[in-house]
């Protein structure tokens, strides 16, 4: 729970009192790769906090095609935030591509502790504010014509994650087959 | 000025004495078909509240082609955002599709209302959160691999601006030909 406090104090002030408070609303759990958090179709219950390791939320097509939206890892928020804020049945996955550690919560946490504690509200608001703009960038790498491009991109934005992730993983959520992406590491 | 009080009450409660401090960071500005509100390069000072019209957001390559990010329309907020938290420059475009009014804002606006009055941040973090939904949309509709997924999602989401936009801007925004697009209206 230390990491959750690290985490929160690196946008907002809280006090030991109202972190001892806080953490009551937050539980870890460990994740195995290939392990499921959110499925198509289940309710979407819970939010997750990275400790460690990398995800993948992504949706599939009828054919069972994989569409990767997104990439997780340590210090990012993930849920089928959609649905988690709507409180509907889930339209993507989430899969753990490298094994780590979780922390998650409820809708209500979110909502309660940010009413409760004006800074929990301010933690929130910034972390939303940075994903936000992840996600801009995400449509532009996708808006991007050509596969130099989006590799690029990619490279330029998380090069731990070009190091880390499978080829094939990448290659799915650049939207580029296997060879295309050979061909651009060669370069 | 009533509309911002309108909009900002359907998520936080504020007083009428809160909603004097408030209203004097905002201004009005009408803007006018094919107007740009920011244009690559710019210094981003401000984020556009719309009142009225509708507004592309969208960046060029090098050869001039446009890449629609998302469009806004009464009630959402616009601008370059990771230039506009960052205070970067520009490296996207906003201009007016259909004529209207805007309020703009700062940056350190936000952050002031924020940090002064709890209801504030707690508006601009569901409007956040609103926002970061759509975004997620829009990037599943980016991944939707045939035009007429993306048609369909599009018309199902934006009814009104199916309507109202020009077909060579919903083109643009698809990612498919103006014949592709025909074909699909004619369905």
């Amino acid at each position: 729970m230390e990491k959750l406090r690290e985490h929160i104090e690196q946008i907002a002030r809280i006090s030991d009192e109202e972190f001892e408070y806080i953490r009551t609303f937050f539980s870890l759990k460990r994740v195995r790769k290939n392990q499921y958090l959110i499925s198509e179709g289940d309710e979407v219950k819970y939010e997750f906090m990275v400790l460690s390791g990398i995800y993948k939320v992504f949706y599939a097509d009828a054919q069972g095609k994989e569409f990767i939206v997104q990439f997780a890892q340590k210090d990012w928020w993930m849920s089928d935030y959609q649905a988690f804020f709507k409180q509907q049945v889930a339209t993507m996955y989430i899969e753990c591509v490298e094994e780590g550690e979780v922390l998650f919560s409820t809708l209500h946490t979110r909502e309660k502790l940010s009413s409760e504690l004006h800074q929990m509200e301010h933690f929130f608001r910034i972390k939303l504010t940075n994903g936000y703009v992840a996600q801009q960038q995400r449509i532009k790498l996708l808006l991007s014509s050509t596969p130099h491009q989006r590799y690029e991109a990619f490279s330029k934005l998380y090069p731990n994650l070009l190091q880390r992730l499978p080829k094939k993983v990448i290659a799915e959520y650049l939207g580029v087959s296997r060879e295309t992406l050979s061909r651009l590491y060669s370069k």
